[in-house]
């Protein structure tokens, strides 16, 4: 496996790799999530490059850049381990240099759920997004459904941009008890990792409850934000039943839904979601 | 030379050019400045790419989106001849489907000169262009010097955004007379294509007091607005002396300086510019 820093190194590297490429974009502090779809690249393309960059652009002021974590030797060797070819891993001088003024947004589906939590977070999420894409040049690119509204405005973006390639969306891989993967778990104590439980059991039991016949969205967020309240450590932000391609909140008796939720366990934000068809 | 409507057809097309690819993109009626652009790519590129789309998005509602000129015949005969390899003439539809969201936005550079005149303008260029740029995935695009400040804006949303590939600027081609050549110049009728001489005449003599020795910028901007304001027909709507990068304004005794106005002359809204050096 190849490594690199700057840009022109990357574009000599990637122009020597074998296509189809598969591209994951990470934040690094890798887990079987991302390993998962470096995996499913590997199935599926000819190269697979990974970019290790946590964006500055896509965390509010008041969010946790500088305590995300960071492991670039383990990340590293766990990528060389899964048989990637090529991983770019900028300064965010690299990135973001002196002057730079340029920004990818995405208007409809960046409005509610985490961008009405977050509102500046999807800007620099399509940015970067848009700019790894035209560094790296993928046939493929490959992101995750725990981040479900991620996953809906990359392929809005991509359609509307006209990037000539496939986004490859791969399942939540889940710890055994069920939680979510997340390399913020790690800020989760001992209390604070059994209160998490609480959003994907809320989740499970609705999924439950929908597979069972239950169809009306306010009875099936009911469910599921019931489950987070029993957790005196658990804060609900949003529990959202949203339509999976627009993300429009839906209301009445649903046919399918992207059941989808925020949680403030202790200081840490978790998000966690499932499909209901 | 082919000849293609749909993203697909283009893609297919495309992948059987040789490289490096040029690209030439035009809102059509091509002038000898567009097809000086597309001479150039020859001789640069080993396949040469043109669009034809006058794009909506960078015209204002007021503006002349309904009248610009169209003439897709003529303009196809003349990139065949030209030796141009392929040309996309894609539908409004094709390029802003229903449902489209995205756009890509440069702050800085946009803001003074045309972009404090027609504030809506470089939002819609490039977006289409970095569109354009996904779906052609050139190794080299071209511009003309005419909209120098489109260039300097196409420029930083490539180091910015990333993309892989080379900006060329080629000179203004202009009449005879001096008159810089603009699909735009078919509106003008006897007397106005007279008093729209102003422009370069103005430039012109402003430069030539530059090389004299003539170092201030108020100075050089009068010598230009002097010329125009003796033309009934005329009306300047500003006249610049800026940063050839920054695009900042400048004040005092000047080293270099982009030249650059806009002047109605009747309805129709010209631009013109010289690099003083």
């Amino acid at each position: 496996m190849k490594s690199v820093e700057t840009f022109s190194e990357l574009r000599k590297a990637r122009n020597e790799l074998a296509e189809p490429v598969g591209f994951v974009p990470t934040m690094g502090y890798l887990h079987e999530g991302h390993l998962s779809l470096v995996r499913q690249a590997g199935q599926e393309c000819a190269s697979v490059v990974v970019s290790i960059f946590v964006n500055p652009t896509q965390f509010a002021p008041e969010e946790d850049l500088e305590s995300y974590p960071r492991d670039i030797d383990r990340d590293t060797s766990l990528l060389e381990e899964e048989g990637a070819d090529l991983v770019w891993i900028p300064e965010d001088e690299e990135i973001y240099p002196e002057d730079y003024q340029s920004w990818v947004l995405v208007e409809e589906v960046t409005k509610p759920l985490e961008g009405a939590e977050r509102p500046t977070h999807f800007k620099g999420v399509t940015t970067v997004v848009a700019k790894l894409f035209n560094a790296v040049q993928p046939q493929k690119a490959y992101f995750g459904q725990k981040d479900a509204q991620q996953a809906v405005v990359i392929k809005q973006m991509v359609r509307d941009l006209n990037y000539p390639l496939d986004i490859v969306v791969c399942p939540i891989v889940r710890e055994p008890d069920g939680l979510a993967m997340s390399s913020r778990n790690k800020y989760l104590n001992k209390e604070e990792r059994k209160a998490a439980l609480s959003l994907s059991e809320g989740l499970f039991q609705a999924k439950k409850a929908f597979q069972q016949g239950v169809r009306d969205a306010d009875q099936l967020r009911g469910i599921v934000a019931n489950r987070v309240n029993e957790e005196p450590l658990a804060e609900l932000q949003y529990v959202s039943c949203a339509n999976p391609e627009t993300l429009k909140e839906q209301a009445g008796e649903i046919e399918k839904g992207l059941l989808s939720m925020a949680v403030f366990v202790g200081e840490t934000r978790l998000i966690d979601n499932v499909l209901l068809k």
